[in-house]
């Protein structure tokens, strides 16, 4: 993560607690995404001149609090100068066999689509940051905001899913539109969303009414959410919603199914009518 | 390590295939350092605007190739976007028991001191690149300068010493200045070094002598030569150097002797005075 590309330090937008939580958030729920256990975590900060010794300790500490939480361990990594913050995470995970893992290729024709949690809290932030929403942000926009700023990386949920037999699954990084796309290709098939019954976390509705878009835009188009979107074939859907809330705090919400057809993803509205979901947007 | 800070791009100074190289050195050289046999290696680049194609590929290219020659393997990393060009490598190393890694701590009063290799070359460089040498540099920088930008890290020499039971060891990533102070300090024993003994790279004497400094002062004050230093018992240096001549392609040059005494490193010049070697400087 890179100061400017990825996070703002300015007032209101980002303190470095919530940098080095991010950071470790984003490479943890890579490992969930693949259903491993995460295990050792490498850390390397580039420091600016001037970034206060304090700043870099809350930053390591968030980030060590985050690990613990997760059973993962901060095992090493170094500090450098940097003409502005960077924070480069890796995160190694385990499995007890190679099957366990899973990865983007696996959803087949019949699938139920699922995702874990809620969507959108990320890119409604950044609208707020950003000042396209509208000064005077509302109660909304301050829950929008405070789970935008500490992501959970869905590990024990992911690892649930890969054990009850999903085949593809990926974490909302770059947002459901692309997200989605991948396992489509990846699997050749056609993952269906229907963009009504997205989860939206709190405040998103509020946020994208002020913005004039449906809620559906910013819980699909945005990224950094970090829940899980996975496939699995549609007799395990009660193994899966059962494995799921036994695992963790979150619950699973079906939104679409993998079909025949061209590879890729596809989204339809209220309406039932498809509809280009594209031009998302990655800047802090 | 960070354009500017670690590195310049810029004509005569370094490839994108050379920092490549040196940044995985830089992370294997540690893992040579401990003994460890390297394994996974992770490498996140941070490209800047502009930053060509071709170039990141090189880069990699050059990371990829160091690495199959050390038995390590590219398994996985990251691509984002930056404001100057940044190299994040983790090397994971591995041993089959814990007692068979080394750290800096175990030197011991009656150990001796052995280097690998020569050292000097990246200070010899640094000194000819920035101007300080003079123009028209000679055979003797090129051949420092060509040393400099393909360091070798020492993975089978230094697993070779750790077996043969050497007490602690470093690789010299800030110069031997730094590195053999650490050893000192936390193995609470005096590291006296001779710097007449330092074996000098070639070119580095040529170089010295257009600066004005003795040959010492490049090879004892220069970081990234990712030589290794290593303390030993007496009784052990015949199977040092055996250990090392079987395992590499260099030579141990016994530069020292362990003290009772402060915690920390000595240096004695040619006349047996003790001398102030600081001074290095770490940017390229």
């Amino acid at each position: 993560m890179v100061e400017g590309v990825h996070f703002r330090l300015q007032a209101g937008w980002a303190t470095p607690a919530e940098v080095g939580h991010r950071a470790l958030a984003g490479a943890l729920s890579d490992l969930a995404a693949m259903g491993a256990d995460p295990g050792e975590v490498y850390l390397v900060l580039g420091l600016p001149q001037g970034f206060a010794h304090e700043h870099a300790i809350e930053l390591v500490r968030a980030a060590a609090k985050l690990a613990a939480r997760a059973g993962a361990e901060i095992a090493g990594g170094d500090v450098v100068s940097a003409p502005v913050l960077i924070v480069s995470v890796t995160a190694v995970g385990w499995a007890e066999r190679e099957q366990e893992l899973i990865g983007r290729g696996g959803a087949r024709p019949g699938d139920l689509v699922g995702v874990t949690g809620q969507l959108g809290a990320a890119a409604a932030a950044l609208a707020v940051m950003s000042g396209r929403a509208g000064t005077g942000a509302g109660a909304g926009a301050e829950q929008a905001m405070r789970r935008a700023r500490h992501p959970i990386p869905r590990l024990r949920e992911g690892r649930a899913l890969a054990l009850t037999g999903a085949g593809a699954m990926i974490d909302l990084s770059d947002g459901l539109a692309s997200d989605a796309e991948h396992i489509g290709r990846l699997s050749n098939a056609c993952v269906r969303v229907e963009l009504a019954k997205l989860p939206l976390a709190s405040g998103v509705a509020e946020v994208a009414q002020r913005l004039g878009v449906p809620p559906w835009q910013l819980a699909a188009c945005g990224g950094e959410d970090y829940e899980l979107c996975f496939c699995i074939s549609a007799e395990r859907r009660h193994a899966a919603e059962r494995a799921v809330r036994e695992a963790g705090e979150v619950e699973i919400t079906w939104i679409g199914e993998v079909l025949e057809g061209p590879a890729g993803a596809r989204f339809s509205d209220e309406r039932g009518v498809t509809v280009r979901v594209d031009g998302f947007e990655h800047r802090w």
